[in-house]
């Protein structure tokens, strides 16, 4: 067995690092070796009963000091997120981090020439000129676990990026449901994937589809120009790519998590797990042109691709603070893309978050 | 320009012939040197205009007698299909002859290790067996150029064909028409590519689907079981491969067989050739499964994979004989399959087509 991969979960407990433990289960090639959450102790336990890993990182101090010691190190503390990956015998970091905070383990991993599994999307958009740099320069992959980049990545297997045409992001279409104030209760039953609240709130004011056109400039290094936005509210096609031959590769798939997971875990082979088969039976796909006066997020994330510099890492923090406004309900969903617009255009920006109103 | 490549092109007047005519005039790393018709010299003369061959072959004697020859050699005579490829300077090979006639020009192409681009099913259907093993034998590769194979075989660029589940062949759905004797004109009007008069007919009753299973067997390396057909009206998929991981690729374009040739011409590069693209503003794809109650030719195909031999080859022949009646006005469409069950599991197999009743 000496030929097992250590694996680091970062952000186990949330919705995509407990998705990646359940694949892991099937996959004995891998050894998880450390864990990590925010402030989830109790999840963490449980995580720890299953997996045995080698330490866990507890990011929150007080959460940490509730927190009992096994037979395993124990880092409190955020700053361990990224210092755990210097210290610990580690092969590959599956960053399943949600939000900026996630830039200084990404960083610190590439410096150590770890693989990296990429689901903390908010970096790759934050700082992704910087990741990008360090990646190259380290010689290290990283790997999408984004269902829609993912997509993309197995179109252009073997394939040259030269020759590329445009890639085609699917959008399962944003919020469509008639109630004047949805709350994120009903948001999260109406997802066609099972995902956390702060990426259901994006993917329904289609921000989340905005970051992911910045996330594919960065991964793939093509303008943002030639990053097109199609709804295909089926959630069957998860993207595509437009060779210069007018020739089109499309990865399609069951709308499940655990596939673009397994698929960076396996890589570069594929290996079966049982799961639900996609059926041709009676299938209908549809395709149209998203409604970007409807959902105006989708503008200022080509906005910001374009001028680039800071200014995605300003509107990923602009949304951040907009969904929390909403989660917390201070304001009604209709109201996050005027937020953001105000906080990422306006004064507001450099002068913090207390002055938006709720 | 001594890079150019030099190219035959079997059965130049024919249908697929003079497409791929059309996209080789904006390839000039091609020198179009050999030509090839059964009898159509008048198409054979404009195109001779065109791209001053070195040589050209008229396969029917008669047509041959009574062509004019000019700065070129002149080979008249079936043979010369499979003699000139030993006797001329050829780089690479373009089938488009129609029928089992394609077979030995096939071999000889691949004994004098020639690259070969494959728009000729029928000789892989019936000779399948023989043409794959001759081509390891003299490592040849065979690219498909029919759109069903280039989309499967694009979709398994960079991918292993041990993990392929299975290939799933997508088909606009033979004849819907509510005509009760619909005839050859009718067929090539509703087609949704512009097809010969042959395979138009295959299309309608399915029989073209079924020699494609037999042939994506031959051409992949997987049995017929692990090949599905898929009902798919728009003929914008242009077929698919599901991967072990439950991963579907799709290659998608226009309805325009100058794709695939373009494809199977410039590889394994890429170019851009002016043409329409494949738009996804209000898009809807659709896909069933086949009735095979309604077009048994597909069955039939079915049966010849599994029992090999040289099953396919005496459906394809049963096929070419079945069509040429209906293309005749002796039987109607809906006859041509129990025609095709007669030859192929009658005794009428074996002693000659002059028992069929027509």
């Amino acid at each position: 067995m000496s030929q097992r991969k250590n694996i680091l979960i970062l952000g186990s407990t949330g919705n995509l690092g407990r998705q990646s433990l359940d694949i892991l289960k099937s996959l004995p090639e891998y050894r998880v070796v450390g864990l990590t959450t925010n402030d989830n102790v109790f999840e963490l336990q449980k995580q720890i009963k299953i997996f045995k890993p080698d330490f866990v990182v507890i990011a929150d101090q007080e959460a940490g000091s509730r927190f009992k010691a096994g037979e395993h190190r124990v880092y409190i503390g955020e700053e361990w997120l990224s210092k755990a990956i210097e210290r610990e015998k580690i092969d590959c970091v599956f960053n399943a981090l949600s939000g900026v905070v996630g830039i200084e383990s990404t960083l610190a991993a590439i410096r150590a020439r770890k693989q990296i599994l990429m689901a903390n999307k908010e970096s790759l958009v934050a700082a992704g000129e910087i990741i990008m740099k360090e990646a190259k320069r380290c010689g290290v992959e990283i790997l999408p676990v984004d269902s829609e980049h993912s997509a993309i990545f197995q179109c252009l297997i073997g394939e040259e990026i030269e020759e590329v045409d445009e890639i085609i992001l699917t959008c399962s279409g944003g919020y469509r449901g008639g109630e004047k104030n949805p709350q994120i209760d009903s948001l999260l039953k109406k997802s066609k994937w099972k995902m956390g609240r702060k990426i259901t709130v994006d993917s329904a004011t289609l921000m989340n589809k905005g970051l992911e056109v910045i996330e594919a400039q960065v991964l793939f290094g093509l303008l943002a120009k030639k990053i097109e936005v199609v709804i295909h509210p089926e959630a069957i096609v998860h993207s595509m790519v437009r060779f210069k031959d007018g020739s089109i590769k499309a990865q399609l798939g069951p709308t499940d998590m655990r596939l673009p997971i397994l698929y960076a875990l396996a890589y570069p082979e594929r290996k079966g797990v049982p799961g639900k088969e996609l059926s041709f039976s009676n299938l209908i796909l549809n395709f149209k042109k998203p409604n970007i006066k409807k959902f105006p997020c989708l503008i200022f994330a080509y906005q910001a691709a374009k001028i680039g510099g800071t200014m995605p890492a300003v509107l990923v923090a602009a949304d951040e603070i907009a969904v929390e406004y909403y989660l917390k309900n201070k304001i009604r969903l209709q109201d996050v893309p005027k937020i953001i617009k105000k906080l990422w255009m306006g004064t507001g920006i450099n002068t913090g978050i207390s002055s938006i109103p709720a």
